[in-house]
């Protein structure tokens, strides 16, 4: 519990209208997209390095955890206070400082919204590809911490290939830069990337240098409809290997559909599976692309591969692809969304397994997501409220991450371990990695008050999970 | 010392032809291309992730360091046994062990050479974009422990943008898998990019994913030549400004251009500057792109732009590009090779401030390289035999390095730290950060056993340089 002594000090440090206790206020931090709320005691909106620092150098003294956070929006836990303390918000933190079109980097601090920063870019001619589903509201700082991805990564690839260098605070409260300014640079170890994915373990990001990229002169977006999931599932690694690496490449079944359309009738057509392709770039280079994309989608036997007209239908495209995730809900009360990548020839072999586990479990699973890069985000779907089918549920997300793993993958794409994942961490990672992690862990934040809890499993838990 | 024990029991892990102790097979791993060779005790050549284990874990309970080694072209120092000792070759694990072209992945061995990978791909329509000028002879291994970069690097990036995943050897002798054999995964702390460009002291690669890419379809080489460097310099800002990303963007001084043309007589015309660009993808972006670039440099001056008709003219161009740097060791016996990196915009002010140095300490400093990428070769000339040269000459290397990072700037964009800039860690990277790494050195080499006296001074020496 927090003393009275500590709540006057987080005052004093970020001012007394950026800092709140009252259990209203703290309702509003204490979940995020798992739908699994903790409660915190104290929510903190520092607006600087310097405020942070502080904040974590009394959290060392005192001993309380301090959980950094962005929007909320992540699927793996990583901004709850599952161990009570305070919630380090990053939402006054929202500057652009700057976009330099000269030398194409943004300096931006970490609360500003993924979707802001792309606008703002445009307006320059420039392009901040990293387009994680949920950028409307998600911000750079948590896209940096989960190295969010987003359908664009089959061909841009994610967060981690657009940050060159960050301002962050220590767990110690020490700030530090990280990385460079420029293109490139390699002195020292890269504390960089160590920190980009690391969950708000290893420290508070305050800065971030982006890179940035001229935007594409054109983009074609292309909806290929299949009477079955192998045949789509096909066509990505068909794609692929005829040497066209689309900017997106998304791929939605049967189930994902029919939940969008019962519920929001975007336009989606009755299909066994659906390619949701987009290729940018040079507009001869595009015209070229597209013809090769249509033509592996028909060798495959699409039904049909049509170009969005306009940008209206382009606009409705992504909004429907959009909506599969809360759609979902709507069949079940309840989903465990994970989000598995394989090999890309490898998604037939992972989709046909993940229907048998369906079948043998008795259980709704639709899969969609970034087929291109073989991300797949499979949705098992159950009630809480019946504890046969989620532990059903539970057994299911072990064997779809079982045959991942078989299939040469790993059972987070882009969503991170957080709390969801970690009992599963030794699953995919050898005592000796998660040993080196844990002692990394150790070196940054020793009284281990950053954002406890995560991605590795407590000494009170059970020791991951057994095979 | 080796004992006679440890020399035995080394010959029994590697077999007794992979293993010597004879000076003069000594004395060929002695040096890298910094030409300050250390004597090792040993030298061996493991043919898997098991002898290279039982290696280190011996090297541990010993005491004896060990230094891993690719082909030795490293510009900074980091494969030399400063501390003697076991230099450890991957030569003989030279294997492309997979090409995998439906999913664009090619596992490889570390003792592979670039160029071998980049010829094997490219026959499966394949492209491996990472070319340090070395790539003739240095290796995948080393290209990663250094995170080589290369004159492609300003439109596709460095080494560390092509490595999925690792299979590593810690110190301590555990071997582990870091990263995916996929496009993309988030599972725990990134140990992969933490291994990139530590510069082999905290794990020994023993193999690599690495991402591949369609080749391009077509490659337009430009030559422009400019009056004085003011120009070209401008000319290579204003091509990113005017959003065009050319594959390669290297500018040459007059220093240099005279150098080559007086000892290799390649063709090179004479001139204040030349740019050397390529710009490669879709044929008609090919065209439009070069349109774009000889429109900027023409605006800037240049006297002439002209395509290469054939490929034995790109052949030729690039041949003398890669003459620079030994070439200039004509001029005056010794040379004090930097690689520092500048936001692009700023490589005027570079390229004027190092003249101005240059003239202050009466040297000859050349000045080539990856100007796209804000990545200039700073060579300063000079003869070691005469102190007071030498002198000046380091004195101008600290004042090249302050301004440097007075531009936003940094010190090394991919020839590491190593040994050479040891002393000047502590211009660019703060207290914390450089006590943050030792700490992490020491949780993967508590014994400081793997490629000591690297990157960080030993307490021996002064902590580092005073300013």
């Amino acid at each position: 519990m927090l003393t009275e002594i500590v709540k006057k000090e987080l005052k004093r440090i970020v001012g007394e209208k950026n800092a709140s206790f009252s259990k209203e206020n703290l309702l509003c931090y204490s979940y995020d997209a798992t739908n699994s709320p903790y409660m915190p005691e104290a929510v903190v909106f520092p607006t600087d390095a310097k405020e942070i620092s502080l904040i974590l150098k009394m959290a060392n003294s005192e001993g309380f955890p301090v959980i950094p956070r962005g929007a909320g929006t992540g699927f793996s836990g990583g901004s709850l206070p599952v161990e009570g303390g305070v919630v380090l918000s990053t939402e006054r933190m929202r500057n652009i400082v700057e976009i330099d079109t000269e030398n194409l980097v943004a300096l931006v601090e970490p609360g500003v919204v993924t979707w802001e920063l792309q606008t703002e870019v445009e307006k320059s001619g420039l392009f901040y590809p990293p387009d994680p589903t949920s950028l409307k509201f998600s911000t750079i700082g948590g896209n940096i911490a989960e190295c969010a991805g987003g359908p664009r990564a089959v061909k841009y690839g994610v967060t981690r290939d657009y940050v060159l260098g960050l301002e962050a605070v220590l767990p110690t409260g020490e700030i530090i830069n990280t990385g460079v300014k420029t293109a490139k640079g390699v002195v020292g170890y890269d504390l960089t990337r160590l920190l980009i994915g690391s969950e708000g373990t290893l420290g508070v990001i305050t800065k971030a240098y982006l890179r940035l990229l001229p935007k594409p002169e054109s983009v074609v977006t292309l909806l290929a409809v299949f009477p079955d999931l192998k045949g789509a599932a096909k066509a990505v690694s068909g794609i692929i290997s005829a040497k066209v690496i689309p900017a997106t490449l998304e791929l939605i079944d049967s189930v994902s559909i029919k939940c969008v359309e019962a519920h929001a009738k975007l336009g989606f057509p009755d299909a066994g599976a659906i390619l949701l392709i987009e290729a940018d770039g040079n507009i001869e280079a595009v015209r070229k692309e597209s013809e090769t994309i249509k033509r592996v989608c028909l060798e495959n036997r699409a039904s049909s591969v049509k170009a969005a007209t306009d940008k209206y239908e382009v606009k409705d495209l992504w909004k429907a692809r959009r909506a599969i995730s809360p759609s979902l809900l709507k069949i079940r009360p309840d989903k465990i969304n994970e989000d598995v990548v394989v090999p890309r020839a490898s998604i037939p072999d992972l989709i046909e397994g993940i229907q048998e586990i369906a079948k043998a479990k008795g259980l709704l699973i639709a899969c969609f997501g970034h087929a291109g890069d073989g991300n797949i985000h499979v949705n098992v779907m159950y009630d809480k409220k019946d504890s046969k089918e989620a532990k059903a549920a539970e057994d299911a997300v072990v064997d779809v991450f079982k045959l991942t793993l078989k299939l040469n993958g790993t059972i987070s794409g882009e969503h991170g371990v957080g709390i969801t994942k970690a009992r599963y961490l030794n699953m995919e990672l050898s005592p000796a990695s998660i040993d080196v992690m844990k002692r990394i862990k150790n070196v940054f934040d020793p009284r281990g008050i950053l954002n406890p809890g995560k991605i590795f499993q407590t000494d009170k838990e059970t020791s991951g999970y057994k095979a």
